[in-house]
């Protein structure tokens, strides 16, 4: 079965509709990997938006440096998850492939291990780039126009998700490697980052909540 | 300042790389609105892809009748919500257009209350279908293939994540109401679906995470 994307090229120029669509069929990519990195560049486009509408307005001329620092900082982080997307497509096909190797081939194994190592690259790499979108969207949270403070808000709930729906390919693939000591590396590295970023984003999940039901 | 989609008729099938870049853009549309339904459907498709690799497996024969039964309702849930990223556009449209109306303009606080209530009716109904999607992707986990199980997670952790946000884009549109009746009902709402199904989704999350580590 083949889905759109293989006569496409990227997968990140799927259209929305279609990129749900391939997710939702038997096929091996997109998968959470890439699901995961999409949902990270939705935050990173909240910070931008909350940046976008808030710069060049008189009354916030004191932060303007910050907030255009911020966004062309967002920009790259935006565009570094789209590229993950596929990133996490063209790591997980090899993984694919081995699979389907006969299990009595002796090379199996290895091609195996190879193959999975590889494909913690972008999902590990969706977090780190995720943490950073989440300080970002803390800082614009402080600076931006009240008016956009639902879209941080929303914001970082889309990026804890993303750091954690990626964390879940992380560990699908580090669990399955001969390797522990690489494994192991790996799982701490995603273990810190979820234990840091997690609670700052639900805490600014939670304060811009309560500042927009007027309890804050 | 027009975006991409201007041109193109629907949001949702802008790229993903498109909307993502439209989301960031000082546009009125996309928004946190349709990038929660987005979320959403993406949260669905994986409940569908776990479905769609263990449906017709001679060792998942007994399930068959309920992994199809899923299938069926998964793909409706991802249509609803791929629509839900169009309605919010074409709700917040009016709201936009009632806030650049001139302060002074008797009819401004009647049409802008009118565009908002509007505008709270495609995120409580993401809310709502987030909530179905989350029951599926409970009873997918406990009997599609443990190949397929961190799709399960991940389709449970975007689902919450859609929950959280869309109920964020409720918030913001009830807090603006004068009818605090109407209001207060979709807070409710909107409140007793967090509670009802953050939890249970986490708690998919984490047995998931905790099987695929080995600690289950």
């Amino acid at each position: 079965m083949t889905g759109t994307h293989t006569a496409e090229g990227s997968i990140a120029d799927l259209s929305c509709r279609a990129f749900a669509a391939d997710l939702a069929a038997k096929l091996p990519v997109p998968g959470g990997g890439g699901a995961s990195a999409l949902v990270g560049a939705l935050g990173a486009a909240l910070c931008s938006m909350a940046g976008n509408f808030t710069a060049g307005k008189k009354r916030f001329a004191a932060v303007e440096d910050d907030v255009q620092r911020i966004l062309a900082e967002a920009e790259v982080l935006r565009h570094k998850l789209i590229g993950l997307i596929e990133a996490d497509a063209a790591a997980f096909e090899p993984v694919s492939r081995a699979y389907r190797m006969p299990k009595e081939d002796p090379a199996r194994a290895q091609v195996l291990e190879v193959a999975t190592k590889t494909a913690c690259s972008a999902p590990i790499e969706t977090m780190r780039v995720c943490a950073r979108v989440i300080e970002l969207l803390e800082e614009m949270g402080g600076i931006c126009s009240p008016m956009l403070l639902s879209d941080v808000g929303c914001g970082a709930v889309l990026g804890a998700a993303a750091l954690r729906a990626a964390s879940v390919n992380v560990f699908v693939n580090t669990s399955e490697l001969a390797d522990r000591a690489y494994a192991e590396a790996l799982e701490r590295e995603a273990d810190g980052l979820l234990e840091a970023y997690i609670p700052r984003a639900e805490a600014l999940a939670a304060r811009v909540t309560d500042h927009i039901r007027g309890r804050g």
